[in-house]
């Protein structure tokens, strides 16, 4: 299918390439055309790669994802423009993280809302999809860089919208069972709000290439 | 050794009944002496088991636990009298979990502070652990309740502390490899933020008696 990737970053990269290598069409989007990293990722990459603004890379898609800052999330969202986006789904994979204060990071909202909430308030027509932002972007398209099974979150309004991502993130390799589903878009509270312990994690271990993995037991 | 574990919820009685069991005297304490649920407990577990005010549980224990809920720990904690807990190690599993608004619970605080760092800000020569808060009271003092290894998280400011405390928890059956130091007491804040996603999959897994296992990759 064709899908439009807003952020020209390592994430944004990331998920490009491999959805390329999955058979999709591509459009990597960012504020202006001609961005020199979406540039070389195209020349480099080759096949249906293509770049453009965050409008011309909405509108390509038949299915969307914002990798961008999450920070930036909101600005690059209404540049894409509500027309390119309206019905689709928008897969969001952004944390709203505020490094002005320094190390580690605070979130710009969270606790009562949540940027995936924020998103899809902004774009009611939207069918926004809050998942992959716990893990970093090498493991979003390569889970088996971490061993075993480990989980992997989706939040969300639309049912449909769900099923469609689920079946991506499968195609990256994260297992039926090893997805789960927290529910309504607002458990992308809780999504965002795990990014301090990630980071802790990955100050503790030594590595950004880490993941959880939830074992619920027997009772309670 | 003596311990005083302030709090006679479910989580208080829980760990007081552990400790109980693995050798230690308990004194469990409570805004008033002879509350109904800490009396009952003493009398019904027997052995080195006592009751009293919060001040009393302080002043007994070599070592005293926070087990109050989140919204009244420094309140509890001041009622129990900084003459009472100088020098000494405070374990706190505490929440500051606010559930006025109904649920989901939203955090007191968060993002750039935690309930952990206002304990040891208020009371300095206290040496805080922050630990167990991140799984339900039963998993607390029996980890095997969840299948497989999983992980504890402990912060604090002071290593002899948190070395104490890693003991207590392998008296409860953590193994050694399953305790995960993120750092010091600022990290209780990504411990503390942790609670929503703990409480999304609580409702996703329909169980309590759940945990996560960190796990780290290689590279990165």
């Amino acid at each position: 299918m064709r899908i439009g990737v807003l952020g020209t970053g390592i994430v944004g990269r990331t998920l490009a390439s491999a959805l390329l290598s999955n058979g999709h069409e591509v459009r990597l989007g960012s504020r202006t055309a001609g961005n020199e990293a979406a540039v070389a990722w195209a020349a480099e990459i080759g096949g249906p790669a293509s770049e453009g603004t965050f409008a011309d890379a909405a509108g390509f898609g038949e299915l969307v994802i914002n990798a961008t800052a999450g920070a930036a999330s909101l600005d690059a969202l209404n540049l894409a423009g509500a027309e390119q986006l309206a019905g689709k789904v928008l897969i969001d994979v952004s944390n709203p993280l505020d490094f002005s204060q320094g190390m580690p990071p605070t979130l710009t909202v969270c606790n009562d809302d949540s940027l995936g909430e924020q998103i899809q308030r902004a774009f009611a027509d939207v069918r926004v999809v809050k998942t992959l932002n716990t893990v970093t972007a090498a493991v979003m398209v390569q889970p088996a860089l971490v061993p075993g099974t480990h989980t992997i979150f989706v939040a969300g309004d639309d049912a449909a919208a769900k099923a469609q991502t689920g079946e991506l993130l499968q195609d990256f390799g994260w297992p039926a069972e090893s997805i789960l589903d927290l529910g309504d878009i607002t458990a992308a509270r809780a999504m965002e709000m795990y990014l301090p312990l990630w980071l802790r994690l990955y100050g503790a271990t030594g590595t950004a290439v880490l993941n959880v993995e939830v074992r619920p037991g027997t009772g309670g």
